[in-house]
């Protein structure tokens, strides 16, 4: 469970410098910090981003040296360049925030928890779709329960979100799971154990590295329940990001629009605000305050789960 | 580290059943068995296979229903069959000895090793070409040297190794990685922290999901040290298999014919038999004496980052 987040209110401010101003840290951190009082954004990084009233370098190196007071680095890179970043900044006695995913591997990613250790460095490698009030109030729902049956649907347009950016495309991006990877990151939180992967059918554009599309089937417990996800970038329509689950018992628990609203038998439970970046935040000076480490490589470990069984079939290119 | 392997001399004798008689088993399972007094193989399972003097039964569960008096079972069928086995085994009872693969993926080793835990048996996950004192050597002449090089080989023809094994190709099948896991075992131990993937090349034929070969390049430490594995399984010619190490101060470690003879520049220091699986029944009957058990997925892990982090290109079909 992610504890309960309170304010601050001691008075600490936590310099920041932040890796990588694309559009998730422009949408999303950059709001993020200034709407709270915990931290002071002072420098930022980048090859071609800009953030209003900070200074921003060409490479984190050189954000570091010009700013020692920058006591966290928030890291919102690519996920290949994430490592060396994340190494750098612990070397340099700095705490570090992840985007998700954590690193490009799950190797790398146990490299990057082992330096934190070595420096006692505070390391946050942050789901941002675990962090909705629906989503726990679910795993407290399913806490105990038999499981008879989920179906997780995480359909949006590639072109629509992430127009451009064909990193994600080649070797290392993460292809679908870029996105898909919210959805296994609250399947990882919202059951007593983690489902494991059985089998998966993967749709790998000719002209991408990865997958644009997936069907996974997993088991839990004895793998006799269906539990099956469908994750599809190549999808048209309003963006589908919702798990329902069947309990032994025959209660029907739907967790709808990307975690926010949950409704069992019909009924709505939870009908949130998206506060998720607000409550990264909050939590992060939480365990800056207290020296702890977050550190779940499990919707990551799913991802390479998924690659390691899956079964690639060649469709039409993405054009990215 | 491996433990010291001592013989058991306790005069307990624990029964085994074993589950999956392919070539594994006829070559090796079977002969260490054989020779191992701590052990007496009582019942086998096997749609096609047979084994002299046991009754073989066409499943686990009919072998395990009518030998009650087993109380271990060995499992060397193909990966995804690992864990239906592994855990109706435990869920009876009786220990568990894991062929290499644990299991088709993280998540499911993950199951197996939780069920074990809340059973209170012993799981013994094994890598065979781990189970050689030249590995153990390099180990020793490794700890706290910097590392400057390595370059890992693990080159032979998979028409001569496994003719006509298909499963081998289709998802789940591992490709390449069914033989190139043991040099992966390997790496996961000689280094005091463990190299991660920095990227990789797959060679997948036009009729298989998986990779024949790859090229995969590695980093430890800050990275910059130049580590890379060829994985070949289409090489013609003498079968290569082997990893030579090259340390911060010059000494070169050549660790050649499977993890069997270590040189260091160019002097033999070890040249030893091929006892792996002799080994890992002396093992398995001390972790059985003393009720521990034995889990690494490191290897399986550095599997599964190679499948998220490479770059597929297509080549000829196997035939397989």
């Amino acid at each position: 469970m992610l504890p309960e987040l309170t304010k601050g209110g001691g008075g600490m401010v936590y310099r920041l410098g932040l890796v990588g101003l694309g559009q998730i840290a422009q949408k999303q951190h950059l709001p993020a910090i200034a709407a709270n009082p915990d931290f002071a954004l002072v420098a930022a990084a980048s090859l071609d981003g800009s953030a209003p009233g900070i200074p921003v370098y060409r490479d984190h190196l050189a954000m570091l040296a010009a700013h020692p007071e920058i006591e966290a680095v928030v890291i919102c890179t690519p996920p290949r360049a994430r490592r060396q970043v994340a190494v750098d900044a612990l070397m340099e006695g700095k705490h570090v925030m992840l985007e998700k995913p954590p690193a490009a591997t799950l190797g790398e990613f146990a490299h990057i928890a082992a330096v934190a250790a070595a420096q006692n460095r505070v390391l946050h490698a942050t789901w941002h779709s675990q962090y909705n009030p629906a989503v726990d109030r679910m795993r407290d729902l399913l806490a105990g329960q038999s499981i008879a049956a989920m179906r997780m649907e995480w359909s949006e347009n590639f072109h629509q979100f992430h127009p451009g950016q064909r990193w994600i495309w080649d070797a290392g991006g993460f292809g679908v799971f870029d996105m898909a990877i919210n959805g296994l990151s609250i399947l990882a939180r919202i059951f007593d154990s983690v489902p494991f992967v059985l089998s998966a059918d993967l749709r790998v554009p000719s002209d991408a590295d990865l997958p644009i599309a997936a069907e996974v089937r997993f088991g839990l417990g004895d793998g006799s329940a269906p539990l099956t996800a469908s994750f599809d970038w190549d999808w048209i329509g309003e963006p589908k990001r919702e798990v329902t689950v069947t309990t032994g018992a025959g209660r029907v628990l739907a967790l709808t629009e990307s975690g926010r609203r949950l409704t069992v038998d019909g009924i709505v439970l939870i009908d949130g605000d998206r506060g998720e970046y607000r409550d990264i935040y909050c939590h992060f000076a939480e365990l800056l305050r207290n020296g702890v480490s977050v550190l779940d490589a499990t919707p990551l470990q799913l991802v390479a789960d998924i690659m390691l069984q899956g079964k690639p079939v060649a469709v039409r290119p993405v054009g990215a």
